[in-house]
């Protein structure tokens, strides 16, 4: 039976809802993790850029660079509506899903909130977030939806306190929705983040996950907003305890190498980087803030056994539990 | 007419011949290139690998890191053959032709020698060079072969006459074999090393050529022989001119973030290293030799109209003609 036309409206109502209530949920994450970053780093200041696409929409990229505690800070958010052909329109989903074009175009609607925090010290771990949510039509008025997003960890060397504390804030964040939902998008951050040609993993992970579109889109958005709240307090205690740290001139050449091996993850991998890469009209210098500010390659490094260096790989090679 | 038995003899042998010359000619490159560059940092020295491929062949690296002149240089030499799937095959050759197999499998044969020389004054350029010979044998026991390769240099700041210097060499060397060969490699050169996203190139090209297999084996292997011998002639002399500049901070930066951009093009773009990579059993450090020591990525760093930085991007965008 099909619902009243008050309850039509009502439905309609919740649904541009819905969409309003993503993009304050991505700039209020925005303005959240930079005046975290700004309160631990009060010498540096963002360079703060708006930005237009022609196709329609636009965005906000807030960067900090060579500060005190962080080399290189960017939170970007970007809400863009347009038309997709279906090929590019498939590419965006994970699942790769069939949709019918009009014409062979899509109507879209694409926001997140993207970031990666490069810090100077290698004692504090870089990090990385992104929350998105998708809106495609198909030629008979049925509209597609989905969330995707991730938090994820890379540190040069491994203190196991941090891990556990990072994994916990997030698994507490999705534990919140169902408890199912940590251990499988935990697995598919181990996944996701693998440098193929080097058997190593980016990073110790986190959380990451694409085309979720169940429950229900309220239930999903209360589980993205959950993720995205959780993005301070899985991190910013983690910065505050090292900022100070001392190190070594070989700790700081370690993070160097390590940042190399991030640009190669990027470059060579990164489904978000290519797509966006190859999408026209896009914003390059948003999508290539995610590399270092700096890094370094050196041939045949090889730290040697039982090393601080060795250890952090063997966990990126054979991926641990954090939390259970 | 078929050729007399004695002439089949004489054309087998002149092939094995070939392939021992071609494998000589890349050996010598090697030994030449080193001993150059050894002369220019004598404080520094090769770390010489020999490595073995367990599908068959194997190569020598000699690299050169953190010399007095030089930040990362790596001469690579490698001899492999083993059979080839008809996808691999055709991924080989730019011009994709289609190439029956026995059993789905092709012998093959693959040399070559390669090289990318990152020095540490931003006034001199970074150069690479790849001279290199393919064997595939079809089902029906023909031989497909053909050479490939180029020379190129990366410059942080545009020498005009370094450059004329450069191109003249290489246009005197394709000149000795035909006239038309030049401008043909140069203009490949321009379009292969292209960063799509930023709209560069690279840097101010030199030559490219891939599938080259006319007007004869004998001919073609003369040719690219003139082209190996040119790399010493036409490098050496811009290193020795600029090694000794002096520099300030800004100008070490630039040449820092035009390594960034090297990098972005190896990784997103070179066709040898995405072969390399997803090629099982491939080594993978000397693959990702080609990498310079150290690279940085600023956000949105434009530097001043009619600043000298200004004046190389603008060749980067617009090639020029260095010699006519």
């Amino acid at each position: 039976m099909a619902p009243p036309v008050s309850g039509l409206r009502e439905l309609r109502r919740r649904r541009r809802e819905l969409r309003s209530r993503m993009e304050l949920l991505i700039m209020e994450t925005q303005a959240e993790v930079c005046r975290a970053l700004a309160a631990l780093d009060p010498g540096a200041s963002f360079v703060v850029d708006s930005w237009e696409r022609k196709e329609g929409g636009g965005g906000i990229s807030c960067v900090l660079q060579d500060g005190e505690v962080f080399e290189k800070a960017g939170v970007n958010v970007s809400v863009v509506s347009g038309l997709l052909s279906e090929e590019a329109a498939r590419q965006m989903r994970s699942r790769g899903k069939s949709l019918k074009a009009k014409d062979g175009k899509l109507p879209f609607c694409a926001m997140g909130v993207s970031s990666v925090i490069h810090p100077k010290n290698p004692h504090v771990p870089t990090m990385h977030f992104n929350y998105r949510y998708f809106e495609i039509e198909e030629a008979d008025g049925t509209k597609q939806w989905w969330f995707g997003g991730g938090t994820d960890l890379t540190p040069t060397y491994l203190n196991e306190e941090d891990a556990v504390h990072f994994h916990k804030t997030l698994k507490e964040a999705c534990d919140k929705h169902d408890l199912k939902l940590y251990p499988k998008y935990k697995k598919w951050c181990d996944d996701y983040f693998y440098i193929k040609h080097r058997g190593e993993r980016r990073g110790i992970g986190g959380i990451f996950f694409d085309d979720m579109d169940s429950p229900s889109k309220e239930e999903v958005f209360q589980f993205v907003k959950s993720c995205a709240k959780a993005v301070v307090p899985c991190y910013i205690p983690i910065v505050k305890k090292h900022c100070h740290d001392s190190f070594t001139p070989e700790e700081k050449l370690w993070q160097q190498l390590r940042r190399g091996r991030y640009v190669e993850f990027n470059l060579l991998y990164d489904r978000g980087t290519k797509f966006g890469l190859l999408t026209p009209g896009s914003r390059i210098e948003s999508i290539l803030m995610s590399l270092p500010l700096t890094a370094r390659w050196e041939y045949m490094h090889n730290p040697p056994e039982s090393s601080k260096e060795a250890e952090i790989l063997e966990v990126l090679r054979n991926p641990k539990d954090w939390v259970h």
